[in-house]
């Protein structure tokens, strides 16, 4: 997997791709990361990368021009990859946009600044535009380090066999994770919870699902109308004063499975 | 406005809060925003700031108490800020929630890493838990400078008086921008939109309007349930082919305000 990051600031995505996590799988060389200058691909005498916008209003405009030229010199003939633009208008990213974009061989994506890019820049170069959220940054670098991560590692090996694990049985499941616990046994007067210490595994599993559905149950219910839950685990819900738990629920999961 | 992040890896965050806009910033004045290296704070031998978890299961947890002791010695006994948690079981991110935490004097953000933390430190230690999106990243560091990023940029002085104006008045309409357009006039055979090149505020003003409403409902019909439309632009999004518009826009925006 080869990602490409074009950007005017490119010295501080170096600097995040060098570090932690992602640091260590581009030394591994589990992935290809880079950031690309936009600045030395403009034709001006300046280098100037930025204009006025036609028809008025206040701020600067991304040029076409050392997009356009920047896109053209990373992605040869032979390029089989996907151009993200990171910008407001694009599908949200959620793990299974993710999921789909790790499994590209290549990502050159596009990072904005000042108000916005010449829409032609776009029209022209992108395949694809992504959003991380519904809020407003000063640039797109941010945007494309948070997509760089998000799809690294799913690249095999990049985490711990370990971690992956993990997430896929919950997120998987589309339910937020149980609460979790480390030494020491007493921390400020708080107890781990005894069931944790017990040494029953099977007890420390249904333990676990039942704190990550009442989990999921009160921090973010939309999650549970696409969760996988059995009968007896809409019944524990209802028990619980989650009166909707019934509703919810779309796959009905067999209690022969649990 | 102070920002704190609490991190254990404190120079990729102060990297990027050193750059661009962020670093501007403050350098200004403006926004005061470090990072705070947890690990010091470990009374382990090694410093260390993890271990395993109780009940079994695979990866590390991020100790409990590195993060209380940082926590105390950053929020002395004077603090009157919010000490937020990144995590993927938080209120999702969004401009509203944006606009209401850059009205706090402080913020202090946890990054999680590992495959979590003990549950009691943030029982403790977080007054609230915020998620930038549903997709999981190897660490909170990127999720804190995304979270830092969008509320510096609403802190009076950090953008040109310019780019608040525009977004303001697209954003809070809960419309997505209009398309924009820079020189040359024409860029690999493309005109810019002749509307824009007529000097017509008027005429242009609406197109404007026109183009956010049609890019709404094209790739973000969900925003348009919120969205201040009138009767007219409601006609306007019927005659093209929007068959769900009459039911959309929820404030009825008078005909008359155009």
């Amino acid at each position: 997997m080869k990602i490409t990051i074009l950007t005017i600031f490119p010295e501080m995505c170096e600097h995040v791709l060098s570090s932690s996590i992602l640091g260590r799988a581009r030394q591994a060389g589990l992935i290809e990361a880079r950031a690309v200058d936009i600045r030395p691909y403009s034709s001006q005498k300046h280098k100037n990368t930025d204009d006025y916008p036609f028809g008025g209003g206040q701020g600067m405009l991304m040029t076409a021009q050392p997009i356009a030229d920047a896109m053209k010199d990373v992605c040869g003939p032979d390029f089989h990859g996907l151009r993200i633009f990171m910008g407001p208008k694009g599908e949200t990213l959620n793990q299974k946009l993710v999921a789909e974009l790790s499994r590209e061989q290549e990502l050159v994506i596009l990072c904005g600044h000042y108000e916005g890019v010449d829409q032609r820049a776009l029209d022209h170069y992108i395949d694809r535009e992504v959003s991380i959220g519904d809020y407003i940054l000063t640039g797109g670098e941010l945007a494309a380090l948070v997509l760089t991560d998000t799809v690294a590692r799913l690249i095999p090996g990049v985490l711990g066999s370990s971690s992956s694990a993990v997430d896929e049985s919950f997120s998987a499941a589309g339910l937020l994770e149980y609460p979790q616990y480390t030494r020491p046994r007493v921390f400020e007067g708080e107890e781990v919870p005894p069931v944790l210490l017990s040494g029953d595994h099977r007890a420390i599993a249904e333990w676990r699902r039942q704190q990550a559905i009442l989990e999921t149950a009160r921090l973010r219910p939309d999650l549970l109308k696409t969760a996988e839950l059995t009968g007896k685990e809409k019944q524990f819900l209802l028990d619980r004063g989650f009166e909707d738990a019934e509703e919810l629920g779309r796959t009905e999961r067999n209690d022969e499975a649990e």
